[in-house]
């Protein structure tokens, strides 16, 4: 990560660490093997790229950041959960996430999956006690999270397009059919649930909305660069841009999407300044 | 089931189910897999035991049921998730559930562990939309639905006691702890999330989490008697009352977890008829 998002993300870091502490049961909790394992993947070493987003988004409109924070950290449960479960053996069947040992690999199969249901329950539950919104908007923002991390045109529907996808040839609109849905609508999400919090106008939500689905696509397009260069994913052959696009064509449509992204922001008016540096700076990562 | 409870489930599963089918994604929608994974185990046969106890628990204070149908099914959706990823091969691995195959036998391990996610994911989207209440208390329903399928006390604390018995002995308030959690604090919900969304007091609302737990144990037991003359759990050596107190005091403990359920709900007056006439058939089930 580069320049402004780089410096928004360390800044922020430090208040979403310590409110995910304070969200999460201790470790002595019974039962505590379960609770162990939640917190060993959450506090693996994530940017904390969606509950930034979610701060950003809500920074549009009010500056009491605290708030919001209980919400930006359930965004980063359920990513977590996400990650948990794709890692399973039955799913990406990875044994190392972020350079450690992956859940499953480390507290087994069993927990592991218990360890994301329960992550995906409390980021829940954690929304559902967010006092310091009125109601109407705690039931807005749970039910956007839903959609954002459901079967229509939301995260699970990209994980089983990804499988319907393994070792067949994808053409250019699946590829972002895939994306769409298992990236850049939580992603969206994200910014969205933080601005709708704050009180965002129903077309500035829009205009928010367009901006999160490009940086998504943007930020996986990056992501699919930077581990084909590491060595990832290749070998499964995944869907993935470079994939189908090859390596300058998907640079390119990294560029368009921050490009159509910085343009929906512009529409929100000088408040906008820290999205359009965010959206540069997640596409100079590969840059 | 006998009795009332037999009765008041025929009279209240046509719509619940009728209910399920409009709140689930059709099969067809694209991604179609997962919706017809999510489908299948939802109308796999299911009793409905929950969602008709979260209309009892309704019942008791209002007549237009309709109104919280959509959250009895929310419940249902989450138990559903439950059975699929308890039968996954990490966890139970069973091949099959209610004589059909389960649903990672028919779908494949990956489908199921996202169909398990996405009715997890929908249940809190579907009470987050429920439009017939007042905000506040959508929030605080999905407050307590997150409490009674989380960590602490609820359904995945179950999950795990359960997981850190097999093959060991349980002594006597280790298999309550299992089953207060993995069966009991989702049963309670049911009726008491009902009764909340009706407007219950707080003092009924904690008469009704009595009585909920004390019959969800009495459900688990009667279901582990059951269990054992059908042939099932004994071989795994699972946590189960039979296991552990032997059928003689089983049948007594089922008998006097009732009656104390039947106790609270008595300080409910007149309008508790239903919920004692609920906690009987539920006893004589093995009768």
């Amino acid at each position: 990560m580069k320049g402004e998002l780089s410096a928004f993300l360390d800044q922020v870091r430090p208040a979403i660490d310590a409110a995910l502490d304070g969200l999460l049961p201790v470790e002595s909790a019974p039962p505590a093997r379960i609770h162990q394992a939640m917190r060993y993947s959450v506090f693996a070493g994530g940017k904390r790229l969606r509950p930034a987003l979610c701060l950003a988004g809500y920074s549009l409109y009010r500056q009491d950041l605290q708030a919001v924070l209980p919400v930006a950290c359930a965004i980063e449960m359920a990513h977590t959960y996400s990650l948990i479960h794709d890692d399973l053996p039955a799913m990406d069947d990875d044994d190392f996430r972020r350079g450690v040992p992956s859940c499953h690999k480390k507290f087994g199969e069993a927990v592991a999956i218990l360890a994301g249901d329960a992550l995906l329950t409390l980021s829940f539950g954690v929304i559902a006690a967010a006092a310091a919104f009125p109601p109407d908007r705690i039931a807005g923002a749970s039910a956007r999270f839903a959609q954002a991390l459901g079967t229509r045109e939301g995260m699970i529907a990209g994980q089983v397009l990804d499988l319907d996808a393994e070792g067949r040839t994808v053409d250019e609109p699946g590829v972002e059919a895939i994306h769409r849905a298992k990236t850049a609508a939580l992603i969206s999400a994200s910014v969205g649930i933080g601005a709708y919090l704050a009180g965002a106008s129903g077309p500035d939500l829009e205009q928010i909305g367009v901006y999160g689905q490009n940086i998504g696509l943007a930020f996986q397009i990056v992501d699919d660069i930077l581990d084909l260069e590491g060595g990832k994913d290749g070998e499964r052959k995944k869907a993935t841009y470079p994939a189908v696009y090859g390596l300058d064509r998907s640079v390119e449509l990294a560029r368009r999407f921050t490009s159509d992204g910085r343009e929906a922001a512009r529409k929100l008016g000088d408040r906008a300044a820290l999205l359009i540096e965010i959206a540069d700076s997640l596409e100079t990562r590969c840059a």
